[in-house]
């Protein structure tokens, strides 16, 4: 291909709104263009890498035994009502309605639609286990959509959803798919960790996710630095065990803090740790009621695990109006020692000896507070992890945060769709019982720049072999005849043999070249030159290479065969 | 592939629905599954077709020159608005709102899109010519989603877009289009013809449809039985020269023809042929104004020449009360020569000597009727082309009249979206000019249906060797171990060799897996039993071979090498 030909402009401005590399990068080097907010156009060469990864994850799937299927994107409102999610997928589903007036809407995801799949023609467990799997656009209505292809409205999915017999069944579909996702983002050349997940609007009972380990990250996860826990930190869990305290208790006292609102207000007017200042933050569940929630100073809450404490599926905290109305005081001196109502206590906060918390008066915090003796309430696990937290699956190892970026989701739906929907098979006396459906979630197109964020350098990408939208980037110094026949015989010879290059025939210095080739990122470049030429040598360079000046002098007459072993290493 | 674990279940019963061979075929053959009004799932081997046919669709593309792109399919408003084409496109367009209330609408087809992308990458001369392409999912409200995959709201279309510097230079893109569109058209095993076509809602200024010549189709086509003239009859026009007349003009003369409304009524109460009666239609154009069109009786009123004629995009036949008000008389009654209004004139009905007409009075018609004379209005060709009528290109030719279902359809835009948007280029001069647009598209989904309609018999469907799920359909009679453990190795030595297999491994009667395999339809079917076995021998049969006891015995030793020669053929 030539570069004249590819519909290829790179460009020196950054998007206004770009804040990832990948979103900057992509766009620079006209991989993809904005249309609206969180919607893009992929350029040609964004389209071939979609494409490369798209394969894989094609490939990988079918390994696994899975079969590809293609559901409508735009469906019927009936399926979603069936299931209750018309209403439970809140302002992210986008809804609109036919010339007719029905309701429809696009399909953010298809477990319903699946589910009425397997109740078609799903019937016996003759039938099963069965992976039934698409790749589709889905339709998102975020409301937040940013990171360029990280994070947009539509967006190029693999979702797969198996079919068994069994819980046990089951769980063996969703090992097979975890091998499978493994060998994808290997594949694709991706870090990543596979770590404890909240399963969120999927409704399952068993999830993990696949983070791609960056610093830009939008998801925060904790690892054991001893075992092999990890988790998003949504849903870690961190030990709160007591350590050994052997102080007396001291009797509560009201003290005055006029004007001590904050922790960090409090301790400094005190002279207290934070760790010694219970917090009381005010939540309102799902029905409206209001629970007063007790962490350590220098905790923060884990709203996930809140709601999951109080068996809501989400929690908000409380208006300033609302804390008056429940404490009587101004924000910032709630507390649970006089508090009529709910009170759950995080399990640290529980073991704080003597502690400082408020006292529903304002400006008035108690001293000298213990739980058992001047408050109560349900001891619970909501405390938000963070590095150092003790883990909670092991003696003594520590955890570590890390930041990243979700690259797949595998759960295990049990028996949910499956059973509001009536997707049953008969077992082999004839009973009959509703499938156990798991399901699995890759977002391809995410995957272009979720790549990027960890493969790329100040000059630009750097794509992996596997997924590059071209093998070779050739360059040509000046226009002297010989070069650019000595090009094109590369050029052609080349993609006689299967490999893909992008020629750079432009009339443009070779300085303007090879930024755009560290730019676009191809991994291996090879630049014709008078000079070299007349000694029957052409330069390679590996996009990978750091050293600019570390270039190496190949013998033309070769040179399709060593760029053919280089790649294929 | 064993056909236990292939997701498919064939049914005997045909869907309610279906008028249509290949909605009847692909349903009870499990390759479609309806999910809504024009939405169906792909099942594993109606996908496999699908995706057969976008890899020659995307080869046939690529070796057309033609970049592959990926826009999106929910847009935002402002690009149609920007052309016109928000309220232009009527219902059919699917509109919704965002969670902040923003106009968004999922796109029917991307002039307006792939023009941004042109007004934004192509800058110079030197960019053209480019072809972008996308193979990707449209939307479309149609009011009338029918004939299973035939026409559908949710479909897979491949849409190309031409960017050229001058007409001349667009029009070797559409030639381009046309031998890639051939080439595409004669891979799938289509029986098709290209025809003229009337541009709709594109906008364009030339137009031709690939026809796929299929009785049940919806399209009306004729076709010169002499020259090379065929064109959808919704804009075909006919030769309507004046027969040499040598008949004196009669005095009109009013005649009482109680309750005579229609033209079969006049016609048989005062003994003349329909083609004596010009009849008087009264329309309605775009702005409310109401024309009389006169035709032969035994003529037709092509709506789509009127409107052009008309210089409107559309229109429609009056009310019964908009004739009364517009005549003084009842329905059946209007007539040329009194009527104060808008008259024109077909050409033929223009040649009518002493015809009779309504005499815009009820009950009243008048005889002797002469244009020039008794009545006047502008003479335009608006008649429905028919079988016989006279070929308006050459001189004795007659059309003939198919029916078809369109495959694919080109067109030149000329510069209607580029001036309209601003996709200007500067030519060698610097001076700027827009740029020549043309667009091509083709329903792939609705190709899946489209083939299957012309191949097909009684017992099912036949595909095409290119585009078959499978190449081989294997049964096995009986369970007898030798039996199945050489189905087992013919099996997995084809599926080396890239043959793709299905076998039939159910547990069923001959005469069932029989049934089955005609009804799938996959070219190849070779029958393994004790018998033949015992002497080294399977049976082969092809689909297209319509006497179901014409097998050949063929030795099981060379039967993979066999098998490739005839699929190879």
């Amino acid at each position: 291909m030539l570069f004249s030909r590819a519909l290829l402009t790179t460009v020196k401005e950054a998007p206004a709104d770009a804040a990832n590399a990948s979103h900057l990068l992509l766009t620079r080097a006209g991989f993809i263009r904005r249309v609206g907010a969180g919607m893009y156009d992929f350029l040609p060469l964004g389209l071939r890498v979609l494409h490369k990864i798209t394969r894989i994850v094609r490939e990988e799937m079918d390994r696994s035994g899975a079969l590809e299927v293609l559901m409508p994107a735009l469906l019927p409102a009936e399926y979603y009502k069936e299931s209750g999610r018309w209403d439970g997928f809140g302002d992210t589903l986008f809804r609109l309605k036919d010339r007719k007036g029905s309701d429809l809407h696009l399909g953010p995801t298809h477990e319903e639609i699946v589910t009425d799949i397997a109740r078609r023609e799903i019937r016996s467990y003759r039938d099963m286990p069965k992976n039934l799997y698409q790749i589709q656009t889905k339709f998102r209505d975020e409301p937040r959509p940013r990171g360029g292809l990280l994070r947009t409205r539509e967006f190029l999915m693999k979702d797969a959803y198996s079919f068994d017999t069994t819980e046990q069944a089951a769980l063996a579909s969703f090992e097979r798919m975890r091998v499978a996702y493994c060998r994808i983002f290997d594949r694709l050349g991706l870090m990543y960790r596979m770590v404890a997940a909240d399963s969120g609007a999927m409704g399952g009972s068993m999830s993990a996710e696949f983070q791609a380990l960056v610093e830009s990250g939008e998801d925060a996860i904790v690892a054991c630095d001893t075992c092999d826990y990890a988790a998003n930190v949504e849903i870690a869990t961190v030990q709160s065990s007591p350590s050994a305290q052997d102080i007396a208790l001291e009797p509560t006292q009201r003290v005055h803090t006029p004007g001590q609102g904050t922790i960090d207000e409090v301790t400094a007017f005190l002279g207290i740790a934070p760790a010694q200042m219970p917090k009381s933050l005010l939540y309102v569940g799902e029905h409206g009621e209001i629970v007063m929630v007790v962490v350590r100073g220098d905790h923060a809450v884990n709203e996930v695990l809140l709601a999951r404490a109080l068996g809501v599926a989400e929690v908000s905290l409380a208006t300033e109006a609302d804390v008056k109305k429940a404490t009587g005081a101004a924000v910032g001196f709630a507390g649970p020692t006089t508090f009529q109502g709910r009170i759950v206590v995080d399990r640290a906060a529980s073991h704080v000896r003597n502690g400082v918390v408020g006292g529903n008066e304002t400006d008035y915090h108690i001293t000298g507070v213990n739980y058992g003796r001047d408050f109560t309430g349900d001891i619970v696990d909501v405390r938000l992890a963070a590095t150092g937290d003790p883990c909670s699956r092991c003696e003594g190892g520590k955890l570590a945060s890390y930041r990243g970026i979700e690259a797949g989701h595998i759960f295990v739906l049990g028996t949910h769709y499956s059973t509001k929907m009536g997707a049953m098979f008969s077992d082999e006396r004839q009973e009959s019982h509703p499938i156990w459906m798991g399901c699995y979630g890759i977002g391809v197109s995410r995957l272009v720049a979720t790549v990027i964020e960890q493969h790329h350098d100040d000059n630009g990408m750097r794509w992996p072999n596997a997924i590059a939208p071209y093998d070779v980037y050739i360059v040509t110094v000046g226009k002297d005849a010989p070069v650019l026949e000595a090009a094109r015989k590369l050029h052609d010879a080349l993609e006689e043999r299967g490999i893909e290059v992008l020629w750079d025939d432009r009339d443009e210095r070779p300085g303007v070249k090879f930024k755009d080739a560290d730019l676009i990122g191809i991994p291996w470049r090879v630049t014709l030159g008078a000079k070299a030429l007349a000694t029957g040598n052409v330069e390679l360079k590996a996009r990978s290479e750091p050293d600019p000046k570390k270039v190496e002098l190949i013998p033309v007459a070769s040179a399709v065969e060593t760029l053919r072993a280089r790649i294929r290493a």
